[in-house]
C-alpha cells in the first residue's frame, strides 16, 4: 500500500509531503484511511526530537480517526468500513503482569504509534488493531480524535485518581487535556474547581461545566484553599506552586500529574503524612480505559472544542498549537 | 489525684521530679496507673521543642501500657482492671467528617497526647478514655508500648499504602519503625527487602523476617532495582535518594512515607507517570487502625525487641536512644 503523508525529514524541520511503501498488513494489523487526526504538543515534541527517542522521517500524528479498509488475517473485532480511533500507543508485549492485567499502558514495551510507526498526518495509516477502538455512532469524526489521547489521559488520569461522583475535583490548566478533564469530571457528578491563569478561560471553563473557576497569577500561587477537594488533575507542563495546590487536598486526598513539567516535583512531606494525602502520575490510558472512555463521551456527550484545518494547513496548525493559540484543540481533516 | 512525673522544666533541660494535682476526670476521661512506657524519637524532639509546639513542664511518654484505676462517668467500654494501652493521639473532636469515617487521627483538632497534656513518665496518667484501647491477654505489658505509637504507625502506613497479601514490601530503615514494620509485612504473608546501611541490622532483619536485606552506602544510593516492589515504607528521617528507591516501585507501586525527613522531598515527575506510581504520607495510627493492629500483633505474634530502663534511669535511656544505640526500642518500666 502506497501512503502519501507528511513528515519531518529532520530534527524540527517543516513537514513536507512524503510517501512510502507500506509494509504488507502482519496478522493483527489493520490498515485504515484517515478521515481526521488532532494534533497534540507531543507531536511538536517528536518533531523538535525533545525526548531524544524521535526518528526521521518522522509523521506526526497520534489523535487519529480512520475506516477500515484492510484487516490482518487474525482481526476479529473489526470489520472493513468501520470507524476507528487510535492514540498515542501502537503496540505492547500483550504477555506481561501489566497486559494480562489490562495496563497495556505500564508494559515495559509499549510503543508509541510515532516514535515506531508513521501516524496519522497522512491518508492511509497501518497499526494494531488491538490498539483501534470502534467509534461510538454518536461520536463525531472531527471531534473525535483529541479524546483519543489528551480524552484518554484525562479520564485515566480522574480514574487512576480514584474519581467516583460526588467529589470536589480541582483542574490545574484548560486546555487540549484540561477542557476535557471539566467535562468530564462534571458530567459524571461531580464539582469542579479550575485553576487558571485566564480570566477568559475562566469563563469558559464555566460554561463547559466547571462550579468554581479560581484566577492564578502566571508563575504565582493559587490563593490559600477556601475549599478542600478530593481530587486534583494537572494537566500543565510547567513548574508550578505544587505546595499551595496540594494544600487545597482534603484528608486523603490525590493528585495527579498527567501533564508532565520537565522540573523535578519538590515539596515538604509533612502535608503529604498529617492529611494522609497521595501523589502520583498517570500516563495515557489503557485499551479497557479508552473503550470505556468512548461510551462515556457517546452517553454523556463530552464535546472536544477544536479548530479545523486541512492537511495542508499541518505547519500553520502546528505553529498556533506552538503559540498556544488554539481554542483548544487543533484537528486535520482529510 | 496527685500525679509524680518526669518532666523537662524547660526547653532541651534534662527531666526532673515533677509532682503535680490531676484535674478531675471529665466524663469520658479515665486515670490509669502507668506499668510501662516506651521512647520514642518524638519524645526526644518535644523536649528539645523542635517543632515548636511543645509546652513546659513537658512530661514526655506516648507509648504508654497502664492499668484503669479510675473512669470517668460516660466511660463504657472499660472497666477498673483493665490494661490499656495509650499512643500519640489523645483527643479528636469526633464529629468532623474525618472522625465519623474513623479517621480521626486526621481530625483538624487532633491533640497529641505530651502536645496537650501530660505523658506516660510517672506513676498515673489521666486520658480520654477513647484513645485508651484494651491489649489481648497475650500482648506483654513490657513490649507492647512501641506497639501502640510506632507500631500503629507503620502497621497503619502499610495498610494505607493496600498492604494485603502476597506483595513485595520494601522496608528503609531497621529502628524503632522499621523493625515492626519487617514482621508485620512478613506475617502478614508478604516477601519483604529491606534497606540498611548496617550490615549488622541486615542480619538482624533476616531473623525477624525479612526476606532480602540490601546494604546501601551510608548517605548513598541503593543499587539498581533487581526486583520491584508493590510497596515501599520509609521509617528514616533523614533525606535520601528517593528516586532510587522509587524506581524499586513496580507499576502501581505506592512509597508511603511514615518517617519524616524535614528536608523536602525532590523527585522527577516522569517515573511517577510512567509507571502510576504514588508517593504518599501516612500518620500515627486512628482508633480503628490500632485496635485492628492489636489483634494482629496478639494473632501472629509480632514481638517489639526492647531494652528496659526502670524510671529513674529515663535520662540516661533517653540519651542512648538519641545516640542511636537502642536494639530496637526503649521501654521504662514503672
Amino acid at each position: 500500500m502506497q501512503i502519501n503523508a507528511l513528515a519531518a525529514l529532520e530534527k524540527g524541520a517543516e513537514l513536507q509531503p512524503f510517501s512510502f511503501q507500506a509494509a504488507p498488513l502482519k496478522s493483527f494489523d489493520c490498515a485504515i484511511k484517515v478521515l481526521a487526526c488532532g494534533i497534540c504538543h507531543s507531536d511538536i515534541h517528536m518533531i523538535h526530537g525533545d525526548w531524544g527517542i524521535s526518528r526521521y522521517p518522522l509523521v506526526p500524528g497520534h489523535e487519529v480517526i480512520g475506516e477500515v479498509v484492510e484487516i490482518g488475517s487474525h482481526v476479529t473485532h473489526l470489520q472493513l468500513g468501520d470507524r476507528v480511533g487510535v492514540g498515542w500507543q501502537q503496540a505492547a508485549c500483550m504477555h506481561c503482569l501489566d497486559c494480562l492485567k489490562g495496563n497495556h499502558n505500564l508494559c515495559d514495551q509499549a510503543e508509541g504509534l510515532i516514535v515506531s510507526g508513521y501516524g496519522g498526518f497522512a491518508d492511509y495509516m497501518v497499526v494494531d488493531s488491538r490498539f483501534a477502538f470502534i467509534l461510538p455512532a454518536g461520536v463525531s469524526t472531527q471531534a473525535a480524535g483529541p479524546i483519543l489521547c489528551g480524552g484518554a489521559t484525562v479520564y485515566a488520569g480522574l480514574r487512576n485518581a480514584g474519581m467516583t461522583s460526588g467529589q470536589e475535583i480541582g483542574v490545574i490548566g484548560i486546555g487540549g487535556l484540561g477542557h476535557l478533564a471539566i467535562q468530564f469530571a462534571s458530567r459524571l457528578g461531580n464539582r469542579v474547581t479550575v485553576f487558571t491563569t485566564s480570566a477568559d478561560k475562566a469563563d469558559f471553563a464555566t460554561q463547559l461545566g466547571a462550579h468554581e473557576a479560581i484566577l492564578v497569577p502566571a508563575g504565582g500561587s493559587p490563593p490559600l484553599p477556601i475549599n478542600k477537594l478530593n481530587i486534583i488533575i494537572n494537566t500543565a507542563n510547567q513548574a508550578l506552586d505544587w505546595l499551595g495546590y496540594v494544600n487545597y487536598l482534603d484528608s486523603n486526598g490525590t493528585f495527579v500529574f498527567v501533564g508532565i513539567p520537565s522540573e523535578p516535583l519538590t515539596i515538604p512531606i509533612t502535608p503529604l503524612t498529617s492529611k494522609q494525602r497521595r501523589i502520583m502520575g498517570s500516563e495515557i490510558g489503557s485499551p479497557a480505559m479508552i473503550m470505556e472512555m468512548l461510551q462515556i463521551v457517546d452517553k454523556f456527550g463530552i464535546q472536544p472544542m477544536v479548530e479545523m484545518f486541512s492537511l495542508d494547513q499541518a505547519n500553520e496548525a502546528l505553529q498556533r498549537v506552538l503559540d498556544n493559540k488554539v481554542r483548544y484543540r487543533a484537528v486535520l481533516t482529510m
